[in-house]
């Protein structure tokens, strides 16, 4: 009966059957085209060429090569669980991409009772995607398709909900979501995996480990992820130099952690070799250390020094704290993305607000006010209209000061890891519910249960030199 | 003898030499720059910036992606034909590009004696070599090289033939050559492996099957189909809204067909696990079957649901209909290309008619009459001069109702298939002609034949274990 | 005590901290943004989707490709190297550029006591890398992560001198870098491998074997760096025509170069067999063999012939020159560079001052001048004034004629290639020094040395076979 419980059989298509009649509904009902995809939109005095497609598409497609093909390698690390790790990246993706399209919309881009799409939406919620993706690090190989959807199911409004306090109220600097993304994913995901704990395999899996070709394909889902992350950090910046800098901030972070996480793997190691895991992981840890100060003028030392800061962190988060919440604390964080996203998150939440204190019109002249909007002065202030004669496009802002837009950063931050635990854990319960085809505990991390798995080499000999004919053989490889 | 005939060493340079002789004369006496490469035909009015490189390089780029890594790792599934897979991939599309490049320049880019270059033949070039790459895939692992680079050498001017009588007489709407590429390259592959059939594979054969590692390059590969497939169905339509459009739809087709597939892979297996597969090739569907309506005011409901429809066609032919062509109908059809380009660009028809009979210009608004140019008034019309005020640049049609439209994409429909199963069937009697290394049935799906194939681990201790020595071992190494 | 040598506990982090303690230090007193990049520059005629980013980043984001993922999968072709050649590229790479937007900066962007940075440096750095790289294939398997550290370190600022002399006094034209960039590397490369000399390498060394997979992963890199070369070859060339030539021409050469590797691979082998080493690289050569050249007017017909004649001259120096060299003279090129990147470079330094010679004001009109900028009419030549009436921006020259131009392409050549094999040498001997950890013969080509290598499955049966308890399997896996 156990055997049967993870059957897909019928729980699979029936849930995605369900799934795929609530989007096309949502869909016919509440989605149109934005009035840069709509042709009824367009009049002789649009420029075709200055469609706002050519803005976004380029970075689009960058994120959906870190989503689809840098994740979905990373997580194929395992030596039995690559089909899992890269297919149900594929599987959840696809799905969080969609729902996020309709919750997201439902709370930024509804007008008019309608939904209104373009690539920009997309964008959009290949971000919620991203979180969706992070979370699914932490119960890797140890949940079935069925469950991995119904936790994007919840994961995505839950995130929407987060997403509409933040940008709606407390309104932050975050380019690169180092609190909305990687802090809400991380915590998300602990909370789940807290309540899906698996006491026995604390004890060690035959299967949880990798292999040398499983090492290979997940350090080049790394380095897809290291080519386009400027990409990823940038794509929501204001254009021009705030842009131009987010690109070479994340740039500079990444190389700063990458070098220092070879240094810090053979350091720590105790035969002085460096370990693939490190490689894989850590070198990516500057990545989301800049994440939030991003397009600030920091200074590319800066950049330089939160890539050294966030690599050793999340190094130490792996060597100590990781073994530390899985035996103790009862979280069993399949890929360590407390190390990868939380403490780098917590240490991008901090050099935002010491970004956002120093930051003053001396560094930044007038543009000060649009990199940080909220600190422009409110609507009727005289310094309004001075400002407007400098930039002539400059909103009214909030008036806030520094030191009341690093309070609503702190705001956030707490705002984000609350819901998120919550969320994780509730989400968690719901995904122990029967009828979910959760694997039992020796079959996690191996690909046999889910998936039909072709022979080895070997296993064809085997069946060969075990007297089989040709013709069973073929029958059981035909299968 | 039978095996001294696929030896490559004389066969392979001399049909090479003499094509790229030939390659070579047609370059030096038919093939200039065009006026955005030359640098003589720059001026001083010239803005170097709005060179007509930048608005399509983006675009050959990602279709360089879908080409070589795309295909090239999608086609790696076989456990020992990796290298053919991969390897014949990059030799056939390398030469079908240049040869696309002559051949088509021919019928479309040719003036004064001249054809003239500039990266946009390259883009529509690819899209050839697309129909060759999908056309492989029906005689994958039973052609060699020799063989390849013939049926390339056919298959480009019998689709430029076909190309130029629908682009030149028939005129359709088709943005992502569901009929040109999908339908043509399908029926030409079906008809070539109809000549070539092997009657003892339908036996089975012990190499026509996959590996762990053979899946998840597989997978791979369709991943950066998926990503790239946006591109590709969006390079030659109009700029702008349209463009825009065409972007989303796909994106939309394809995430449909991705959840479908996976849901319809459990449902339709015996014991309820999903198929590697399926996951490689039934999740394309999507992109196939929103292609030829992609640009067109569809709504994203109708992106989404012709997704659904596409992927359920597609697994239903993989699972029934493919059998029964090998079977019955003597067309073994290696990668099931008649399901994944062949129904599906039905479905993409059927659909562009009823997209093209519902438009409107209550929906479009007068650029109806660019998304479908031939429903423009022709010249002379009173009606052109009054559209031409609110669009200053429209050209003039052919005055076509939708009905005449639906009724010449008809028309299209017939002729390419009929010239491509035809062609196709041609060309496989060509490849029968001794001399072209036809591998034998036993040496089919197996690099071995055309390959030096490194030994793997085992057998180089098998070696040492039976006593070779040090020296020994590393001569076989070397060779 | 050998064994113990090459323990990177200690020296690894040691040179890193001390190279990252330089670096930031340089970050902090010499590098700000440049006046892209820089918000206090920015003014109310600042145009935001005018910054430079948005010329360069795409090619930026190709050129990552070609670095970090091209090269790390091609470099991984070693059967038990796959580690290192992917890891440690990446590695060198994220150091290299570092050290390069430092030492370059310091060459080309130093004004007012600053070095000024925008995304345009990080191109110029990706180029300098690519030095390296090609360099490292010299050494690939011979050398310890510290010593590659040691090598870009040197590298890097010898590199900066020879483009420095050759940019600001030389003045040549080398659009794709075929002098500075193959030519330099791969005489560098030799240089420290002739220093590096083991000669008992020379009698075969069991690991120095490819393996089915590493061979796949090894194309894959191919592909990838075949389809990102248009970007690499136009990056740094003019906007405009010029650019759309050099990707025109770069895409054709490699075409030409892909089939003719094919048939000379067939050709030249004992079997009439394709070898796959072939297939991986000389593919490439077209690349390089129109790199001097490569935004010039020669004709579609030429890059044609130069990616045939680039293709050969690669190949045979793959059968008959590379042996010669390592039993010969000592030089022991582990990848070959001196055939994918020497020989081709010096076709294409010669193609280079042949279509210099040709250049006249018939194929070019007046826009020969910006082409070719040095000879361009002095400062106060009545000619300037003529030629400004027809291209309104051309900036004054040095009155060079083609034959002078020529000579100092030949200048450039020698200069480039002496400072590359003195300066290639003078590395080897400080990677002599010890505590470099240099690996010992029998341990080249092994991951096992610098990595923590997961066991192969079938390692793990036989520990289970032996006898030990699923605890001590695990723990030797955990390990």
């Amino acid at each position: 009966m156990k055997k049967h419980s993870t059957n897909l059989r019928v729980r699979l298509p029936a849930l995605v059957f369900a799934l795929e009649v609530m989007i096309v509904v949502l869909y016919i009902f509440f989605v149109t085209y934005d009035d840069q995809t709509n042709a009824l939109l367009q009049n002789n005095e649009t420029k075709p060429l200055e469609n706002a497609v050519y803005k976004v598409y380029p970075f689009f497609a960058d994120i959906q090569v870190m989503i689809f093909i840098g994740f979905g390698c990373l997580l194929a690390f395992f030596r039995r669980y690559g089909f899992g790790g890269m297919a149900f990246n594929f599987l959840m993706a696809t799905f969080a991409i969609q729902w996020a399209i309709l919750i997201q919309g439902f709370f930024q881009f509804y007008d008019n009772g309608k939904i209104h799409l373009g690539v920009i939406n997309l964008i959009n919620a290949e971000f919620v995607c991203a979180v969706v993706l992070i979370s699914f690090g932490a119960v890797l190989g140890k949940t079935s398709p069925v469950q991995l959807l119904v936790m994007a199911l919840l994961e995505v409004p839950v995130f929407a909900v987060a997403e509409w306090i933040v940008v709606k109220y407390l309104k932050i600097n975050d380019a690169g979501g180092s609190i909305l993304v990687h802090l809400f994913a991380c915590y998300f995901g602990l909370g789940t995996t807290f309540i899906l704990y698996r006491p026995s395999l604390n004890e060690g899996h035959s299967k949880e480990c990798t292999s040398y070709h499983s090492d290979m394909l997940s350090l080049l889902g790394t380095l897809f992820l290291w080519v386009v992350w400027p990409s990823f950090n940038c794509a929501l910046t204001l254009r021009g130099d705030d842009q131009h800098r987010a690109i070479l901030h994340t740039f500079i972070g990444l190389s700063a952690s990458t070098i220092t996480a070879f240094a810090l793997s053979a350091m720590l190691s105790k035969n002085g070799k460096l370990s693939m895991a490190d490689v894989q992981n850590v070198t990516l840890a500057g990545g989301v250390t800049v994440g939030a100060s991003v397009d600030m003028m920091i200074s590319p030392a800066a950049a330089y020094i939160l890539g050294v800061l966030g690599c050793t962190a999340c190094m130490l988060g792996y060597k100590y704290l990781s073994p530390f919440l899985a035996q103790k604390l009862r979280i069993q964080d399949q890929c360590g993305i407390h190390n990868l996203h939380g403490l780098t998150g917590l240490i991008a939440t901090i050099a935002g607000i010491c970004a956002i204190l120093l930051a003053s019109e001396e560094t930044y002249g007038p543009s000060l006010y649009q990199t940080f909007p909220y600190r422009a002065p409110q609507d009727g202030d005289p310094r309004l209209a001075e400002l407007q004669k400098l930039i002539p496009g400059l909103e009214a802002g909030l008036g806030r000061t520094a030191q009341e837009q690093a309070l609503y950063q702190l705001a956030a931050l707490g705002t984000a890891i609350a819901i998120a635990a919550v969320g994780g854990m509730l989400t968690g319960l719901v995904l122990k519910l029967p009828y979910l085809a959760s694997p039992t505990d020796e079959s996690c991390f191996d690909d046999e249960l889910f998936f039909n798995v072709p022979l080895e080499y070997h296993q064809v000999q085997e069946l060969q030199d075990a007297g089989c004919s040709e013709t069973q053989v073929k029958q059981v490889l035909a299968n």
